[in-house]
């Protein structure tokens, strides 16, 4: 375990009438600025792990890049809380343009979308492989066993990138999108084909994180928690598995049911 | 209760080698965009409730308002997603400036600031008002009582701003910052002094869930979850009680308990 994730507290803990002080571990939580070409670009609010496989992930997650060669350079300054990324080619759209509001209409159909970076970057998925019910259950297990930090602090999000046979990687973070920025970025730079893997996630299934799985290109997605409407509308548009509730044996699928079998 | 909090959803839940179909009702998620003086602001994704108390108070911890009556107008349209907010005086300070890195650094003490906009609208806290441990876990309770969406669907957060004897306003976001932002304009609206009041709160107590709660002026902040170490920097630095953990009768206090009597 990354010891930077965890800080230690002194807390006064109240209990049946009683008080005590107690040392406790809380979740660590940095802000990293991050400055694309010389220019500020964002400021994320994150636990400090895994901080290349964010940034990587993030700035293709925005649009900003598509493979990890388009980076020219990436630097951390951690003490400091930045980050300096320069890309090979500079890009031409401007920063503004990313998150402004997207009117989708086109033949009546309109998609979900509601920012234009997610309408050029969310991929719809085509993927056919299966997953059985019980691997679902299994893969769930298994992250919650691999959250030693989640368990000790109560504050951090986990997302692990699967295959039907077990976890290959998972990332922490207090933010539930830093953690699939971490997966996407870990992706990225190791040139890890999604089409055929499975994301396991501690987090709720905003509209949010299915644009994000879109993103990576997984198209099944399981969570213990629960879903949204606009969420689940975004995933059977892109084609993503969505499975929620993924806990004590049981679980709901929401969208795209062909792929789970039972 | 507010019925488009809630969406109807065909699932299909698994459960010990079974699967049936099932209907479900899960949280509803919209995106809203805010113009503001006919330029676009921002997009809020969020719970379709309470949406004049939301953009008020997110106005306000923008730090583009400081009282409701700088609002010369503010006009929703649900249908489509929008929401026009017209100022009596145009803001001089662009959007730009609202997200970019405040770097402070003043005789040595260093706030833990990350945007030059909270450096400007949170404020410390000077409030005296003390509350027993008791009332704490009272108003949890009374909080998780009256939770009857999430208890629903699982999918959102609540925030209610109380007295030591109860509970006088909750407000329902899927978004940990909406909740809290409801909670804001509501008392803008209605020129709640908010010194002696406590918020209480269902989700984790990050930094930006700090920084609102010193923008409202609440000097104590309870939580059934986990806080950052950043949140109880800021905490301790801007006045305010943090208590988390709340859960079946004990509470852990992080920050300034000198308001906490046992």
């Amino acid at each position: 375990m990354d010891n930077k994730v965890t800080t230690g507290w002194r807390v006064i803990r109240f209990n049946g009438g009683q008080h005590e002080e107690q040392d406790d571990e809380i979740a660590t939580e940095m802000p990293l600025t991050v400055r694309l070409d010389g220019e500020e670009f964002a400021t994320i609010v994150c636990t400090p792990s895994d901080l290349q496989d964010m940034i990587v992930g993030f700035l293709a997650s925005e649009g900003v890049i598509r493979t990890f060669g388009e980076l020219k350079s990436l630097t951390l300054d951690e003490d400091r809380g930045y980050a300096y990324a320069e890309l090979h080619i500079k890009q031409s759209t401007g920063k503004e343009f990313h998150s402004k509001r997207f009117i989708g209409s086109c033949c009546g159909k309109s998609r979900q979308f509601y920012f234009h970076n997610d309408a050029r970057t969310a991929k719809t998925i085509m993927s056919r492989h299966p997953l059985a019910a019980e691997q679902c259950l299994e893969l769930m297990r298994l992250l919650q066993e691999s959250s030693t930090d989640f368990h000790q602090t109560g504050g951090v999000h986990n997302a692990a990138l699967c295959t039907s046979d077990g976890i290959i990687a998972v990332r922490t973070d207090i933010g539930r999108h830093n953690a699939l920025d971490k997966i996407y970025g870990h992706c990225l730079q190791n040139r890890i084909p999604a089409g055929d893997k499975i994301i396991a996630f501690s987090g709720r299934l905003s509209s949010e994180v299915v644009l994000k799985v879109a993103k990576i290109g997984c198209g099944i997605l399981l969570s213990k928690s629960a879903p949204t409407d606009l969420a689940l509308k975004l995933a059977e548009d892109l084609g993503i598995t969505c499975a929620g509730f993924i806990r004590r044996g049981s679980m709901n699928v929401y969208t795209h049911p062909e792929r789970i079998r039972s």
